[in-house]
């Protein structure tokens, strides 16, 4: 189907959406995950035509790794679909009705976004993730998925639509751009008019592409250079478990530490007992040379180059630079960051506050793990991206993220003087 | 000054202006209030410059009128100031900090946006009128105005930033373009990592221009195609009233009528008295069949053609469609509206609700004026533009929509398992 014709069949049953009650959308979303599960061979087997394609066009085994779908997996995304089931629906709320001087009464109606648009690689899970998030919230969804996973993507979106179908809800809800070239992609990112927001999930490049080419306001989500600071007054063994945790307990996610700032007066007596634990996980350790000095010996020490205090390795991978105040480890991080997510440990209680107060990112965190942001560990229930721009969400993205909201205004004959 | 240079001067003082205090940012406010005033020979002698300009150049009346800075208007900017200095302060204020289960609390603080940019044509008032809600916010501002004002802007800029040096607040706080040329302008629009956000105030042209282009995160204001429709159980005093007011009040305005939409029961009652009403201030109507037979020997009367239901006139003239339902004119609206403001005139109490439910528009009045879209009106007490789009901020924006917030996470030791 053409593009266009595609954004018209989103932007058509927009209404329709935003009109759904909550409990015909739970009961909608609760089918879906059944159908899903029913339709476990449908989905493998199409998965088998991308993975074989995979193969053949000699995609890593990291990258196949990704793209597969296993019973366990399939089993997972009804689950995630139940869950959503279960949240609260955001759509609806009146925020702050208020009585003005000449009695209008004027409040904020919290209301669906209307048709989203997510652009993003060879994850088949997001396919139905994605909807479940923007079918919840009364949006339609328009997907567009990486060409690696179109046979996968297209299997879900079927059965999703029969689902929906069985359940009297506009199968249109969820809509798939089956035409992956990227001229397509380009030509999705000027619809405005019938798509009201782009999220693109996935690597840099991906979202530099979507942030430079679109005309559609978009939500850019997440690379994150996020740092540790361990300031002189910290806890060096809460210093020790943080940095090892926010480095170590998963490396490929965005809220991983990627650069670690210690304060001098520590440096000596923290990077030995550091550069000892990192070394359980095979860390290279990227150090300025007063920091490559306090660990050597301990463990394999390389200089740090200036290009590695902006990169985001998401590998077995820290840089480590020794900062002589607190003052310089915020003008660090403000300069390098991303904005996404940046700790202190300490127990200066002005120290900590300062950090709070200066740093430039979506969450800021004193003596935590930066690995914490994240829509479920915030309590949000769900998370359809991290945003790392300023505008509409920040940080971690839940149910609110894709609502809007409307003024509702009740009169009694007032006009303006 | 260099682009680039100018990007750089405001990014580099983000940081200190989100740590002013809120007395020392009012402070500021009031002094730059006073400088303005008695700077106004300074003020009309630069202003003199481009009224000359303009008129050599054939610049319409109109539109002198808006370049023109009178003792009165300068007044006008400082007590504008002034206004801003007694309102509340956002920043800072920290949203529903909650306890998670590991003990985490997770709160949002209320931050400034960082730098905005704002492009906008030849009201010179703009530029005192933007400092100031961005300055109340934390935010640097960086101004690209029309090049006929470009004498007069920059010396009401140099004007703010005597008084910001004297009051000690960093004078980059506002920053000018002084490169008017549309390849700078382009190449703002483009100043990723340096301008957080970018507003266009003006006329349609100017705002789809910042729209295609920019790839900063841009909030669209507004023009409005708003309607007003006349439900068969309307009370038709009001409804004329309304009318009247949302048609003739103000003409040129965003929030002004510019369609009307009346129930086939009660049109040949309601266009006679509405078609002799805006005859007083020589409205033209361009009206569909039914509504023109209906108004026929009061006024005169035009058939309206496909292209009157798009358009916004910001003029004496209004177009009229008869319809069958509340769900003919709903459809009607939510095809060629601009999402700005729309209104019922109703007693019908499921139809009132419907309405408000149904319309998609940044506000939606039942019984009211749709002149009232505006920050003063709503108790904002200021307002940088009316958005018409969803993210972020929609419908009248005050100090709020130049706010972001971020997550700020109280921890003792917490790591990931």
């Amino acid at each position: 189907m053409q593009l266009l014709e595609i954004c018209r069949q989103a932007k058509g049953v927009k209404q329709q959406m935003a009109a759904l009650s909550t409990s015909k959308k739970n009961d909608a979303l609760l089918a879906v995950a059944d159908k899903l599960e029913e339709c476990r061979d449908r989905l493998t087997a199409a998965n088998a035509v991308d993975i074989e394609n995979g193969r053949k066009n000699g995609m890593p085994e990291g990258l196949l790794d990704r793209l597969l779908l296993t019973d366990n997996r399939i089993a997972q995304m009804a689950e995630g679909l139940r869950q959503v089931a279960g949240l609260e629906d955001p759509v609806g709320e009146v925020l702050s009705m208020k009585k003005r001087p000449n009695g209008l009464m004027i409040g904020q109606k919290r209301v669906p976004l209307g048709v989203i648009g997510i652009i993003y690689e060879s994850r088949p899970n997001v396919t139905a993730d994605a909807f479940g998030l923007c079918f919840k919230t009364g949006n339609a969804v328009i997907l567009r998925g990486g060409k690696d996973a179109l046979h996968s993507n297209e299997a879900i979106v079927a059965c999703i639509r029969e689902a929906l179908e069985e359940q009297g809800a506009p199968k249109e809800a969820i809509c798939l751009i089956t035409d992956t070239s990227h001229d397509t992609a380009r030509e999705f990112m000027h619809m405005n008019g019938y798509v009201d927001v782009l999220i693109p999930r996935g690597g840099a490049g991906l979202i530099r592409t979507v942030v430079e080419n679109a005309t559609i306001p978009v939500i850019e989500t997440g690379t994150g250079n996020c740092h540790v600071y361990v300031d002189e007054s910290a806890d060096l063994d809460m210093a020790l478990a943080i940095v090892f945790n926010a480095k170590t307990q998963r490396i490929g996610v965005c809220n991983a530490c990627e650069s670690l700032l210690v304060h001098e007066k520590i440096v000596d007596k923290f990077m030995p007992s550091l550069a000892k634990k990192l070394a359980e996980k095979q860390v290279e350790i990227r150090a300025d040379e007063t920091a490559l000095k306090a660990s050597e010996g301990v463990a394999d020490v390389v200089p740090a180059e200036e290009e590695d205090w902006g990169k985001e390795y998401l590998d077995y991978k820290i840089s480590v630079k020794t900062v002589s105040s607190l003052e310089e480890a915020v003008a660090h991080i403000n300069r390098y960051n991303t904005g996404h997510s940046e700790a202190i440990v300490t127990n200066d209680y002005s120290r900590a506050q300062k950090f709070l107060d200066e740093v430039d990112a979506a969450a800021v965190y004193v003596n935590a793990s930066t690995r914490f942001t994240d829509g479920f560990e915030f309590g949000f229930g769900a998370e359809i991206g991290i945003s790392t721009q300023k505008l509409h969400a920040r940080g971690p993205m839940g149910l609110l993220a894709l609502t809007s909201t409307k003024y509702v205004i009740y009169g009694c004959g007032q006009v303006r003087e």
